[in-house]
């Protein structure tokens, strides 16, 4: 009976052990990857692994070129002992954010550091076979180019809309016709032969901000608003997906501004139906002002637009009453606002602080910090990556590897 | 810059390497802790260590009693290879599940398991000194009498209010006059020379839940409908207590029918202004009803009154309005609903089942189940336990304390 509770607390260890090629080298690995050089006589200390198993999996390390010799440790004398640290470059990453009118696509280190990029108009409406292909035919063109095809280590890839984590399929996604179902990892799989990972747009988002700016915050919310409203979820440093990946869906949570106005979704009264960059496009369009896209309002309200200001401050207003609700709920530390409206200027994020510190209670509020992006529209690439570069070097992946 | 991301993904191995005490013994006693018998030799496979390193912890784990020797294995002759397991009945845990008028104390075995048990009628406002006073007597008595008092690993409380979980001191308690900043921990640490965890009462309930019937849902909402409104998340197996430990507290999300209904939080509009026991007890008494606590509600409910059962329905309603942009935030597998009203009836359930269904995305409520408490009362009790348990059991504490 007591093992159930602790089934996730030994996960690591179980896949660990489950792993049977080489068992040990990932957790030298994980430990490595904090970029301090160590002898295998450091190693055997800090692990409790056997010297005989410290020196197969250094070498199986060495091999595969994951981790390399470092500069010499000091000694007092005699030949110093060498110590080695995680090498970076040794990998690949091919990371692609597909958006409804945009892809982009990047090449990675296991850093997260980007060596070649490309990127193309490209509306996702045409179907998956038609965006799938650019990004396999102009992914080999950037690992060829780059001549780092041969150490390809996995693809990560974003979509605008709910993915099922696990198969990597779109699940119903709206603004994506024809690829409700769709076997992306398949497609991709057969195209690089590596591994392939699949989420939603803002799930990498939050994974790219984190990683890049508040890895010290373990647990952080990132609000995408553009066309559609969306969020992802850091619980204890680590995306939380929920059960079927639909984790972070605040879109469709009703508001009180929201009261018979239709959504798209078929219910009333959703956040998106009043504050999305297309709603606020279609009320701008019915004061007789030329709007047709989250774009359009953005450049409104860069020009000065009063209409535009107004309507951005009640939209983060709105936010703001389903982020009032998700910090009383998540108790996040910190709250990331990104997407194509958080670009327009201060009014979206002052909407969303006024509602959220007036509505939630002191103990969740008195640390809380809400910001803008820092990544901008970096986030998405970058949590693509992160996300291929994480699940390929976790200790039981990197034993089977081996 | 890499491990950033990583930090929480490497704690598990970080932890244990910083317990410098004996490395290795907490990862075998993890292995071992899922019932089945091992082998040394099958030990040295599963984990990577050395046959040296596997006989000293093996003999540490011997020494503390914490694994025992189980039946013989196979053996095609000669003298077959002695086989370990984990011995739950080791060491015992003192757990309090502290409530706003009674309190419960149990002595658990390290599956969970209780030997001894006692409870109290004790207003939580007569404050800590009165209270804790009674769990340490009474803790000291039951300990003592069933002969474990030197076995004790720890002592795990459930406090009715908001609760810095690295402190364990109560912050800004409503219903706790005097508690505010107490240090709970110092105080039975000096009785009983041991860990004290201290939590929320809503916490210990969701864990003690997911511990004894759930854990093979690894998303999953504790709701506790009682005098006030509370939840717990599971996230991934674990619980999500968030920046400050205020995760979970959604008494005080605005709910539509609460505009202008002040709440003791001071703001307006909260659930559990409408929706709590006491919320629900007070609308009875307008109605001439003689009801003054959520105990009441539900005995009229129970016994049938028409009024009692549809003030319930509504509550659900109203519960299920917050919990809708829960499931939508946070993608649940499963809502448990617990606390005195839920043992009223079906009507609070039906309610929430009505709301949540209509008003989530088909993605989040495909497989999402809404059930009652299969631990009723009990739940806090056991909770308390596992936390204990848990945190004393995990590899780091394991190596350092052997």
């Amino acid at each position: 009976m007591l093992e159930s509770v602790h089934e996730t607390a030994k996960q690591p260890l179980a896949a660990a052990v489950a792993a049977r090629g080489t068992p040990g080298a990932g957790m030298l690995l994980q430990l490595l990857r904090d970029g301090l050089p160590r002898t295998r006589a450091q190693l055997a200390t800090e692990t409790g692994l056997a010297r005989s198993t410290i020196t197969q999996r250094v070498d199986a390390l060495l091999n595969s070129n994951l981790i390399g010799p470092a500069s010499k440790a000091a000694s007092t004398g005699g030949r110093p002992p060498t110590q080695f640290t995680f090498n970076p470059s040794a990998r690949v990453v091919l990371a692609a954010d597909i958006g409804a009118t945009h892809t982009r696509l990047a090449v990675t280190d296991l850093a997260g550091t980007t060596l070649a990029e490309a990127r193309t108009k490209l509306d996702v409406t045409t179907g998956p076979e038609k965006v799938l292909d650019w990004v396999a035919t102009s992914g080999l063109r950037l690992l060829e180019e780059s001549g780092r095809l041969p150490q390809l280590l996995g693809v990560g890839i974003g979509l605008p809309g709910p993915v099922e984590h696990s198969t990597g399929r779109p699940v119903n996604p709206p603004i994506m016709p024809g690829w409700d179902g769709y076997d992306v990892q398949g497609y991709l799989r057969d195209v690089f032969g590596v591994a392939v990972l699949v989420d939603n747009d803002v799930n990498i988002m939050a994974l790219g901000e984190h990683f890049s700016h508040w890895s010290n915050s373990p647990h952080m919310m990132l609000v995408k608003v553009a066309t559609g409203i969306g969020s992802g979820l850091i619980s204890d440093g680590r995306l939380h997906r929920g059960a079927q990946g639909a984790a972070g869906d605040m879109g469709h949570v009703q508001v009180p501004r929201g009261a018979n106005v239709p959504c798209h979704c078929g219910n009333e009264g959703c956040l998106e139906a009043v504050a999305s960059g297309a709603a606020i496009a279609a009320q701008l369009s019915e004061r007789g002002i030329d709007a047709s896209s989250s774009r359009d309002v953005a450049a409104l309200a860069k020009a000065g637009s009063l209409q535009a200001l107004q309507l951005l401050r009640q939209a983060g207003r709105d936010i703001g009453d389903v982020l009032a609700a998700a910090v009383s709920l998540f108790n996040p530390s910190l709250i990331v606002v990104g997407g194509s409206l958080s670009l327009a200027g201060e009014q979206l994020v002052a909407g969303i602080r006024e509602v959220v510190y007036r509505r939630s209670l002191p103990l969740a509020t008195q640390h809380l910090r809400i910001v803008e992006s820092h990544t901008g529209d970096r986030a998405g690439i970058i949590g693509a990556a992160v996300m291929v570069i994480d699940h390929a070097l976790s200790p039981a992946q990197v034993d089977s590897l081996i």
